[in-house]
């Protein structure tokens, strides 16, 4: 038996193994994703995202108790930082959500940043529909985030939630600003703290200097103390609601569209990229133009050039 | 006379051209770099990145100050966060470092995120390139940084200071645990602030376990305030002596190597993915697989692999 109809019949197990064969790029995961596919699109895929020292991680702790007190089944794929050195998740999923640990109800999987040959983007969308087939009623991804990977990751989500805190000072506004446009909910989280309600206000008065047409989803800006579980109840109503008005306004149509478009390019760069590099391999065409840019005789424009033209055919 | 020439005779206005050519994907704009290619690698590339919040924008326009009271000329290139709706960078050029703009002696550029046909690193290695061949004797990248994004951007300075500030929350471990890897000298700015003593001596205690042999270069901890411009003599100095270390110990070999690989890779990538959109285009390929998947009939994976086949002429 494939390992995808496992996932079909909600072998944990099984789908973690083949998140592994995700990750080690392995040719047979390809083959499992490609059954898994028409199964998937049932799960309601949330995205929390914001800049470090926000509380991200208490917060989707929370949302996740939530759903699981609903009786759904949560999968959460958190993308923490990397250390470039050890090419490993800095925080591992062990110490994530303890209290969650014992629930089969939650699967929980965190991914580091990826090598050269395959983007982040890509790896979350895949892990994330493994979780969907897997029969995960809520998928929850968590960037820590303010580059624009992690804005491309958090698109592949139903729901975004953007996470803001007070006091991180005045260039954070810049950020604001900068993630105005992918946030269909915004959290200023540590809400007991200085400076919450000037925070919360001046994110009001950003999304009303938008002037979005009144048919258009109207963000909130909501307040929780995600450490002590204040006002998430609330946000998980609010995520509801922007669930309730894709489906009634016909706007998720577009979302998916645009969704799928994302996910099948990402596929599509990240494999014409690894040919490259298969068909690189073959006469060892990278250390030579290295070797070249680094005397000085070739430049890696034209050597871009020369590559493709050879693997087209047409050099 | 080509756009090119211009360039390496110092002509700013021609830079700026050119620039916007880059931006602009123009195919004209490649043909210029591949003529300045070979009159580049003599700016020293300064990375300047850390969280939103840390105050880097001070601290480059004060590294600049410094540098410029020694007689170098200094391109900065600022990777701003973008509102994926305006597309637009959100700090401009404009309200950047208002005391060098009437300095010919200083070129800043603004970089926005790009949309999904050009990497934002390899823009920033083609843009640090112009600056190269206009004469500039450093070039600063700075980024807003947790991202894997804004990592693979400043690995392509000779030398990159990780900016930290006090009291950006529990969390902010785990950044600083990603970075540890990436910085040649780290910074604690806004020094004046309660915990910046602590911030300090957790990263010396960070950076001594990592254990790294005697002879490679050993990151210092700085502390500055950038409003009051206090240590930043000293750091221009630390970023000098790594440039002597780097030259000394025949690191720059290596150095050179990787970020000579991964803008060589950067190009193939982006190039590689510009002709699979053309090829598509052919017979309107995209949309055809994006109803396919919004259907159900047709995955992602296979659909990439059909593309691939087609466009290498193996289908």
């Amino acid at each position: 038996m494939a390992l995808a109809e496992h996932v079909l019949n909600g072998d944990i197990r099984a789908a973690a193994r083949l998140m592994r064969d995700i990750d080690d790029n392995r040719p047979s995961a390809v083959e499992e994703l490609k059954l898994l596919y028409p199964h998937t699109g049932n799960a309601y895929i949330i995205g929390i995202t914001g800049p470090p020292g926000a509380g991200k991680s208490t917060l989707v702790d929370q949302v996740t108790a939530v759903f699981r007190a609903r009786g759904k089944k949560v999968g959460v794929v958190a993308i923490d930082p990397t250390s470039p050195f050890t090419g490993g998740a800095i925080l591992g999923d062990r110490i994530r959500m303890n209290r969650h640990s014992c629930d089969e109800g939650v699967f929980i999987r965190s991914l580091a940043t990826r090598g050269a040959l395959g983007g982040l983007s890509r790896s979350t969308s895949d892990v994330a529909l493994v979780m969907d087939a897997l029969g995960m009623d809520i998928v929850i991804i968590e960037t820590v985030g303010v580059g624009q990977d992690e804005v491309d990751i958090v698109k592949a989500a139903h729901t975004t939630c953007v996470v803001m805190v007070p006091g991180l000072g005045d260039d954070i506004q810049a950020i604001k600003a900068g993630i105005l446009e992918i946030g269909d909910i915004f959290v200023v989280n540590k809400a007991d703290r200085d400076g919450a309600d000037r925070t919360a206000r001046e994110l009001v008065t950003m999304l009303e200097m938008r002037n979005a047409p009144e048919e258009l989803w109207n963000p909130q800006v909501l307040k929780t103390e995600a450490q002590r579980g204040t006002g998430i109840e609330e946000l998980v109503g609010e995520i509801m609601a922007h669930r309730d008005y894709l489906f009634s306004s016909g706007a998720i149509e577009s979302f998916l569209r645009e969704r799928n478009e994302r996910h099948f390019m990402d596929i599509l760069r990240d494999n014409l990229f690894k040919r490259a590099v298969a068909f690189m391999e073959r006469d060892n065409t990278l250390a030579r133009v290295v070797d070249g840019m680094c005397g000085g005789g070739i430049d890696p424009y034209s050597a871009s050039e020369d590559v493709i033209g050879g693997m087209l055919g047409k050099d």
